[in-house]
């Protein structure tokens, strides 16, 4: 996720509130992207307020590059991608933000400058604006309920670009097992095993007694309990004391 | 995305501004979780500051389950994952949010019960949290920057279960049901503008001639042109020698 790889470049298209612009910028960096453009910012720049919000990510504020317009902002680009809540402009393929990542990733891959560019807070990009975009992006929100902000829409393309370049491992284990042991079965069996161990003595010295019993309770959240391996268990440790006491005789 | 679908339960673990637990919602119900448990909200439930920053999503709240630990919150569940910026504890599985939400629609579709904890906005969940899931979500974010906050990684995990739940097509392609131009269509505009710019003297030198009407040629077959479209370039040439004859006067 180093700096000078090939990225695309998020174009703010007048932005509002310089807060805004700060946690863009967070968004972006925190999935390695550091291409920030902007055009016609509303409060003018560089803006204190998107300072203050994007501590960590204050670099990609310094080096953004600043237009007066969107032609200004992408001159440099071969595709580019517009993002709107709803599709207006059908003549456009439509793309889902990961759709759309792995297509820019194939074509900065293939040599190509890639942006997308970001509408305002309040009404997002113009016809005019998507009018000068090659495909449309779109996030499939509930049709009932759409209100990513813009720093969401942000972090949203910024995280499929991850996923269609990164290596992230998505270490999936699988589970089986019928009649899995609800989490409060759980419980009762870890406070069962935790109290009898505490009479027997196991968890000493005292000092070492909380991470002793935390790495018990981590032993059973982390096992895919069933129920009867439960009842098992407690039968187990029935049997021990039985035992104990036996032998105490 | 109606709401009664089977899906997980967001909880939010010890949540402390109000305004957070509003944005958590509309990050939810953007796509379509309104299944939101709360555990020990350091101001106090219900919290008006929430309320004001749900706006279109205060459903959620108002039917959030409030519990005083995550035993209580969780108690139904047969899996319950824990969120963690960073894994430390590495006894669990550790999922990446698409993997995560996938295993979770694979669980939920066998009928099981599955539970997301999000810790508090500053440090996030404790490892006393983490023992009482059985596995983690963590998001593959830039190793030199991670600052998601609660409502972000929310979307991050909501958005993922969208996508393995939900029907979106990743691409729509342009032009769809529009009426494309039949081949003669085009053919008929290839010739027409081909026979203009013969009179306008453009194919020249001669020697260059063919070469220059086979680029043309296949730029007309190249373009996905509509009928629309094509009517709008015959206009346009036809206009054009309207004008020029106008000048010659």
């Amino acid at each position: 996720m180093a700096t000078g790889t090939p990225q695309p470049a998020f174009v703010l298209v007048r932005p509002q509130m310089g807060e805004n612009i700060g946690s863009a910028a967070r968004a972006m960096w925190n999935f390695g992207l550091d291409r920030m453009r902007l055009v016609a910012p509303r409060d003018g720049w560089p803006n204190p307020s998107a300072v203050a919000m994007s501590s960590g990510a204050g670099r990609l504020l310094d080096e953004a590059q600043l237009s007066e317009d969107i032609a200004g902002a992408v001159a440099d680009c071969t595709w580019v991608l517009a993002t709107t809540a709803r599709p207006r402009d059908m003549t456009k393929t439509v793309y889902t933000p990961e759709a759309a990542m792995a297509e820019t990733a194939r074509r900065i891959a293939a040599g190509e400058k890639v942006a997308v560019l970001f509408g305002p807070e309040r009404a997002g990009l113009e016809n005019e604006d998507i009018a000068q975009a090659n495909a449309i992006v779109s996030v499939p929100v509930n049709p009932a309920f759409a209100s990513l902000n813009l720093a969401q829409c942000v972090l949203l393309c910024a995280y499929e670009w991850q996923r269609a370049t990164g290596e992230a491992d998505p270490v999936v284990e699988a589970l089986a097992g019928t009649e899995i042991a609800a989490q409060h079965e759980v419980d009762h069996l870890a406070r069962h095993y935790e109290e009898r161990m505490e009479e027997a003595g196991f968890f000493f010295p005292a000092t070492k007694a909380p991470a002793m019993k935390l790495n018990l309770r981590n032993m059973w959240s982390r096992m895919p309990l069933t129920r009867a391996d439960v009842q098992m268990l407690h039968g187990m440790m029935r049997q021990i004391v039985r035992w104990k006491d036996k032998g105490a005789d």
